[in-house]
């Protein structure tokens, strides 16, 4: 629910910086710039910090390793700060979604960020030399405004005809919570495997499609390559048989539509070829840009 | 064996600068001398490129963790060439001695390192302007020497009466070729850990004895606390309780005397307070420094 003028007399602020996005992003950004003395900033956010995280799946970790090395002068690769590390916050290699998030509110603690959390942009125009920014209940006048919000929340659910009759994978919030032996997963990237290897770990047995063949790039960004950590998991997943047999990885199936009849799912790929899921097919596809108004 | 002059005529070279160890250090600054222009470069070793970590154990992995995030411009914690990187190179995010040894060999074959293996230095002494370093079959004259040796190959297995009784965890090839199911472990630290873990996931039980709780330090440098990695591991291990029983954490207990009895072994701390042991007690209490003759 959004305030309007009738509600309230509308609250206005003026700021050097506004920062969109209470992430990873925006502290990060917001820290820096406290470390640079730049003090006359504001963050703002819908949500509260770091709710992307707070959402993710139960068993969903950072696929970066978190490692304790400052003491080599080498930053902790999830660290917002250099300063600080959550291996050595949380004592873990790869924070799940809630720990990462308690790290990014120590960050925002300790550091004493500037935050409003329940602010929504709405829109942001440019009139003389400041940006206008209105939101759900204050409008903001910035000279500089960061937009640092994450895709989360904008999940790719709505690509393709019947993509809406599956489940995507952002919204799972315990992948032990699904009914069923046997699980259809769209999607071959990180997320998709994420979600076939916790499936396949909890004793099901997924078919997983996808476009092209990710598990076997070796391109140099990491965001078009599997992790690491991932191909450990596979290749542990794929070295016992009893877990191997569970896992089939179907390559160069780009499924374009979904169907639902008589609660099963009918999968069509590029050459219309029909796959059946006795379960609520997993999509896994990604996400759209969290550019919202900022995106032309 | 090492050749005399009585052997063959002594062969003499001149380098500018002689590295002495072909592991990570030493080929990691013949690697930066080569893109620094620097060509009158030798690196020198016993043994062949990458031994110590050819002689792990087989279940032993680099604590730190590899990631390929050289498209962000960040180096692989374990490259020894901020151009490569062991995640990309062989795809697992803890390489294995032999995985990281591979690694090593390929840096040095591709940057043309000049190496001579089963080269090892007697004595260093410096004449005039020069370092003469006498070694089993070769003089060198040298301007610079970095000594970028080791210490895998000088375990502390003779620090205290008895030591010699007990097995260096360096020198365990495979954990699962040691027989018997109940073992004692002496030291608290990253290779304590790391035997007693193997040896508990390969269903033995496991007495660990430290010195004292390093399991619970937070100290920032990472060679005076537990990596997160055997956090995670150390966790993985409690969490189930047909596991959790299986390793016992004594904590301020420092073993000062080994014996040995009719098979079975007692270690006595440092209030005389013995345990007894039905197999041969791993020592992992770290090594020797690997500075041989520039030890001084």
């Amino acid at each position: 629910m959004y305030f309007t003028n009738k509600d309230k007399p509308e609250e206005s602020l003026e700021v050097g910086v506004l920062i969109v996005g209470a992430g990873p992003a925006g502290l990060g950004v917001a820290t820096a710039l406290k470390q640079a003395d730049v003090n006359d900033v504001l963050v703002v956010d819908t949500r509260e910090i770091g709710a992307s995280f707070l959402n993710w799946p139960r068993q969903m970790t950072l696929l970066s390793p978190s490692f304790h090395s400052n003491s080599f002068g080498l930053t902790d690769l999830n660290s917002i700060d250099p300063a600080t590390s959550p291996a050595d916050f949380l004592r873990t290699q790869h924070p799940d979604g809630t720990q990462y998030a308690k790290y990014l509110k120590a960050v925002a603690d300790y550091n004493e960020l500037p935050i409003r959390t329940g602010v929504h942009v709405t829109s942001i125009n440019k009139e003389d030399n400041q940006f206008v920014v209105t939101t759900n209940n204050v409008k903001i006048f910035a000279e500089i405004v960061i937009w640092a919000t994450g895709q989360f929340f904008s999940p790719r659910d709505n690509t393709f005809p019947g993509a809406d009759l599956a489940l995507h994978s952002s919204k799972v919030s315990d992948w032990s919570d699904l009914e069923g032996d046997e699980f259809s997963v769209v999607g071959g990237y990180e997320s998709g495997l994420d979600s076939a290897l916790n499936l396949v770990e909890l004793g099901k047995s997924v078919s997983l499609y996808s476009r092209g063949e990710p598990w076997l790039s070796d391109h140099p960004d990491p965001s078009r390559a599997l992790s690491p950590r991932t191909y450990d998991r596979l290749r542990d997943i794929m070295k016992l048989s009893d877990t191997a047999k569970n896992l089939a990885l179907f390559k160069n199936t780009d499924i374009r539509r979904i169907e639902e009849n008589k609660g099963w799912w009918i999968l069509y790929d590029q050459d219309d070829i029909p796959s059946v899921s006795p379960t609520r097919p997993i999509l896994a596809n990604g996400f759209h840009s969290g550019l919202g108004p900022v995106d032309k």
